[in-house]
């Protein structure tokens, strides 16, 4: 990458998005020297894809990624991209990034579902439609653990608020190594001595051949009776038939935003079981202003010809 | 008070309170040598309060109070004690301090709420019950204004959490002064330029002559569209017929865990307003060991003759 790109001043950015003419907006304005492009059907994106050099977008058809003979940098508005990372539409030597602003938000999520269970929301909404005054002694975050599998950009940050909530924070990670928001950090082969010590399990896992089913019927049978799960990753990183037939026996809540196949089918069983809260992949939700703020600062640094941020490992897998 | 308790081995101190029982036994493991009596009728009381030389307690008779005749201090499990500040039966000569440990526990409060509407709760619960996939973009806190009234051992807490999750704080403070925790520190006298800023108003005050009904209908109304108003601190600090006023105006959304009489009278047109949460004054519930912890800190210092933390300050009026 020894190359700097400052001698050409206009570069083709192709945005491919549903919401790409919001992202178009912000970003007009942010870079004006900036070609910009913005498609939300492949149609749309076809005169344009052959002379795009840098692509923002996450979802995109093969055979439309295929035409960009010209791309130079693939940013991914997402956190997982495992459609991409062996995908041969995307050759390696298109340099390739992903977003890292999805932690505060996805914090926000956990700690939503986290507070309504412990403060027991939903017995004062019942309480209040029959105008039945009956205080009972509040949950404690303070005191409580939580285990978090995954400490990438997402994990760390719920680690942290996990912190400052009081909790005691156990972490499993690929390759384990102290963090500071983390009281111990875990490889994946202590998984079965993490899970039986926590009251909340956050499941923020990139979808790997690793983590694919990481959690089957051993590993969701170690949980603790009236532990919460959560999954705010991959749905595949967890094994639904098993999670189904655990949840069944109402020893654990779930809490899932995201399934093996989304959106999750209505004939699901999940739906109906009490005990668990379905969101439609929301926890994390691009965020326009967000990712384009992570963007111009990696764009500036593309410009410059320095080393570009949050590159994705396509040996690792994210 | 340059008198030292240590010459006396045994002191006696009694428990006034309906959870006494489970406040002695923590008591009894955590001081061997106290000599405890636990209470939860005044007729369990009657035998030992002329002796006592403590009581841990918070709502207490009059008729009993005035029969310690030997008390030297009272440990109220409470933050807020308007009924003891000027109250004869509890004389100025006795030492007189307050809980602090309510701080952590009411901001959870305060936070499940705000995430709850922050992160749509409702609708996904909703989406759940009929098998609905619909993602919406969800709101964020950072960003977001918070106002809080009262920067007590409580509104000091959720100023802290507030700036973790990314907020803004403007505080109100009886003597403004600069805080870690709070952006900008205004007195009293700025109410009215505070209110119409913030996007949550907090409402952490202790109740005295100065803070009844400081909320009334002109202040209220200075509230944003769609703002959310807390009052965890004491229901008179607001005046009850104005907020439902403006309520039934559905400008403002309200969470109220105190009221100007408790319990809230079944008959309260509150409880039947769609944009109310009620909660049966258990923001911040006394929790034994939290308040046993922080009265042993404090006996350790009384035996030491050390001045005692948290002393209420009966002209501020808390």
């Amino acid at each position: 990458m020894g190359e700097t790109n400052k001698r050409t001043m206009t570069h083709r950015l192709l945005i491919f998005h549903t919401d790409a003419k919001i992202y178009e907006e912000i970003l007009r304005r942010r870079i004006p020297n900036l070609d910009i492009r913005a498609a939300s059907r492949p149609e749309e994106a076809e005169p344009f894809i052959t002379e795009a050099e840098i692509l923002l977008s996450w979802k995109i058809p093969d055979a439309l990624l295929r035409k960009a003979q010209r791309l130079r940098w693939f940013a991914s508005m997402a956190a997982g991209n495992e459609h991409l990372v062996k995908n041969p539409a995307l050759p390696p030597h298109v340099l390739f990034t992903k977003a890292t602003v999805y932690g505060e938000m996805m914090a926000e999520y956990v700690f939503a579902y986290l507070l309504y269970f412990c403060r027991d929301l939903y017995k004062y909404f019942k309480d209040q439609r029959e105008r039945i005054w009956e205080p009972i002694r509040p949950g404690r975050l303070r005191g409580k653990t939580m285990g978090i599998l995954g400490l990438g950009s997402v994990g760390r940050v719920i680690a942290q608020r996990g912190k400052q909530f009081g909790m005691k924070i156990l972490g499993v990670k690929r390759v384990p190594e102290p963090m500071a928001e983390v009281d111990e950090v875990f490889g994946p082969e202590s998984l079965d001595q993490v899970i039986p010590r926590v009251d909340y399990l956050v499941c923020a896992l990139p979808l790997t051949p690793q983590t694919e089913h990481l959690l089957g019927e051993k590993e969701l049978d170690l949980m603790k009776e009236g532990a919460l799960l959560f999954n705010i990753g991959r749905g595949r990183t967890i094994d639904e038939k098993a999670l189904i037939h655990l949840l069944k026996r109402k020893r654990i809540k779930a809490i899932l935003d995201v399934f093996e196949e989304e959106p999750l089918s209505a004939e699901s069983e999940l739906w109906g079981l009490e005990n668990v809260i379905i969101t439609p992949h929301v926890s994390g939700i691009n965020l326009p202003e967000e990712i384009c703020d992570e963007f111009v600062r990696n764009y500036e640094r593309w410009v410059r010809g320095d080393p570009l941020m949050n590159r994705v490992d396509r040996e690792k897998g994210y």
